[in-house]
């Protein structure tokens, strides 16, 4: 048993004590001036964390919002475009987009398999009418995460506009928006930046600007135009989520005290830790190799049945004190998920990894124990390269 | 000095330690069991406050994309429509409508005065296409609360579906959904609630719903039909503010513990003291006799100058502690604003009135302080019926 839940969901993540206290603060007054000196820096430390000097426009909603906001102001009704999705999450972006009008072409991939640039190029070449492109860069249901450097070059080296879906990848990803030329990028609080949820963060290049000056489909609330000239002046268009705001402040001072290169290098060591611990007890990871993701681990169901699943989840959550995901829509019953982004690193894995073993040992599912934490210690000490020993078990 | 900032503007408001200390609970899983409970009582206390056994929708978002939300979900482009409006935020609402391409019939009253139904009754007569009839209950940035009860009763007379900004009255001031037959009804959690914003609560009629079903306004985020099948799962559609939701949780356990009916009374009495106080130290209230509100009031500028109130309102905030808001857009400059709702009582009235008198005086806008304090508590301790003795200064 944990002596507190140990939230490992792909989001909402656990809060570290230093967010959860700055969230605390007294309300303050949103126009006025105890707001503007917080809001510029969430503002900067956001542009420096995903390496880009384009806008970060926030507003109060979920991710999905955020990317509803990237359709809304993108496209026209009636107007082609590309969506790239390779899970349910991209599928759900696709279907806001058709809410909206708009003409979709969709390159959806088959769940746990990733995207190849050379389909996207391919696609772009049969469809020349298509102007903006949509594409998830990390699948919260499949922990699946795309190669969004290869896929940009071929977008961008068509000449199209770019949108992003990484909401549970930034922060925690290497993703430099201003290298690869992303238009709009789309995140949330409450992955990687280790704050509640509430709140969407939006990077908006200019020529994004540009393309929402002439874009119809209908909006007011996520009006990227509206939104800028109330940031200019430090402020929101509405009333901002303050105590998300707060988080999110102290949420960033974290990621800079660490350096985000060293936060993408924990995510990709916890990742890289999680796969090998899982894999070293016969579990079956859903994703593709090379594309599995570092913020989300996606298991295959262990049994051949589903309720054997549901019981092991339950378990876990009831007698352990472990909240894992379970799947979404058609991979319910079939896969279960490991969160392991934000407030996560070698000692939460070892700690998730030896309650998950103790409950798959207590349900016979598994004959021994202790061998996924040496897996994963061993990979903690010398690393995967060519060296590593395998473990002692 | 105060010392702590006293807060007191129309939203966000003051926290009770109980709601603070409630939204620091730790993040749980909101597709888990952890969340059915807290999510069915916060629904039913909505319910309860509101009075209505309509359902209370949820969504991630400002107050502004609550009034969105019914915009989208009620309206078809090109469809004529009745916005009913005093103020700022009412105009902001029916332009929203607007973007969504809906034809605009628009009552909007002079700033300060209320509607009178017999006008809603005329333009109504004069367009019987409308279907649905948009109106103000309580206007933030004029302070004035319209008689929503005579509103109601015309348009539900004619058998139009009833759309309710209460933003910033809901769970302050009475309001009886069910009784008026109001169709949607937008609030806050910033307001009334004693939450932090981040979220709008909707109350939605089943007439509504089936509109909803109708309307071909874009909308994927804020549409009511998929969020009531996530609800009926004891879930929401998209992530929902967590700490949010804690620290709503626990306002409307302290509105159920002194009771909604006593809510109301206390935002009455207080609302009447802030008045009687500013008059008698000669200050004008902005909004017309009879719909001035009970939680935010509006008070001219003591002086001709613009630049005058401005200094008033700095000096209040950096040497007093005192934070209010001044009048937006064409009120600039013309107008200040108390917020008096929520976590407010007598003893805050008192605080506020002295702080205010002190800041006059020494800015030689008053010659003699006290007399605002007096005539609050002596129409605290006796009421302000025809015996109300004159205060003694």
């Amino acid at each position: 048993m944990a002596f507190e839940q140990q939230l490992r969901i792909p989001g909402p993540t656990p809060l570290p004590q230093r967010v959860v206290r700055a969230q605390s603060r007294p309300m303050i007054n949103h126009r006025g001036p105890e707001f503007v000196e917080m809001f510029a820096e969430i503002i900067s430390g956001l542009k420096r964390s995903l390496r880009t000097e384009n806008d970060v426009l926030l507003f109060p909603a979920s991710g999905t919002g955020g990317l509803e906001a990237a359709v809304a102001n993108l496209l026209s009704p009636g107007e082609s475009t590309l969506f790239c999705t390779v899970g349910a999450f991209g599928e759900r972006w696709a279907k806001i987009a058709r809410s909206f009008g708009a003409e979709v072409v969709h390159l959806a991939m088959p769940w746990g398999e990733s995207l190849d640039p050379d389909d996207i190029d391919r696609t772009l070449a049969e469809h020349p009418d298509i102007d903006t492109v949509f594409v998830t860069h990390n699948e919260t249901s499949t922990g699946v995460t795309t190669d969004i450097a290869a896929i940009a070059a071929v977008v961008k080296g068509r000449g199209k506009l770019l949108a992003v879906d990484s909401v549970s990848g930034a922060g925690c990803l290497p993703l430099e928006v201003d290298a690869l030329g992303l238009d709009v990028v789309v995140t949330g609080s409450q992955k990687g930046w280790m704050a509640p949820p509430g709140l969407t963060m939006i990077s908006v290049s200019a020529a994004a600007y540009e393309r929402s000056a002439k874009a119809t489909c209908a909006r007011w609330y996520f009006d990227f135009a509206r939104e800028k000239r109330f940031q200019d002046k430090h402020q929101t268009a509405t009333t901002p989520p303050l105590s998300v705001l707060y988080a999110l402040h102290e949420g960033l001072r974290l990621i800079e005290e660490e350096g985000i290169e060293n936060v993408w290098a924990r995510h990709a060591r916890v990742g890289a830790m999680v796969r090998t611990g899982v894999t070293a007890i016969g579990l079956e990871l859903f994703a593709t190799e090379g594309f599995r993701s570092n913020t989300v681990t996606a298991i295959r169901n262990p049994s051949e049945s589903a309720d054997t699943l549901k019981h092991l989840l339950a378990t876990l959550n009831t007698k352990h004190g472990l909240i894992l995901a379970g799947g979404q829509r058609e991979l319910q019953g079939h896969i279960f998920r490991i969160g392991h982004l934000g407030m996560v690193d070698d000692s939460d894995v070892y700690a998730i990894l030896a309650t998950l073993e103790l409950a798959l040992a207590n349900l016979g599912m598994l004959s021994r124990t202790g061998l996924s934490v040496a897996a994963a210690q061993t990979l903690a000490r010398f690393g995967d390269g060519a060296t590593q020993p395998t473990p002692i078990g």
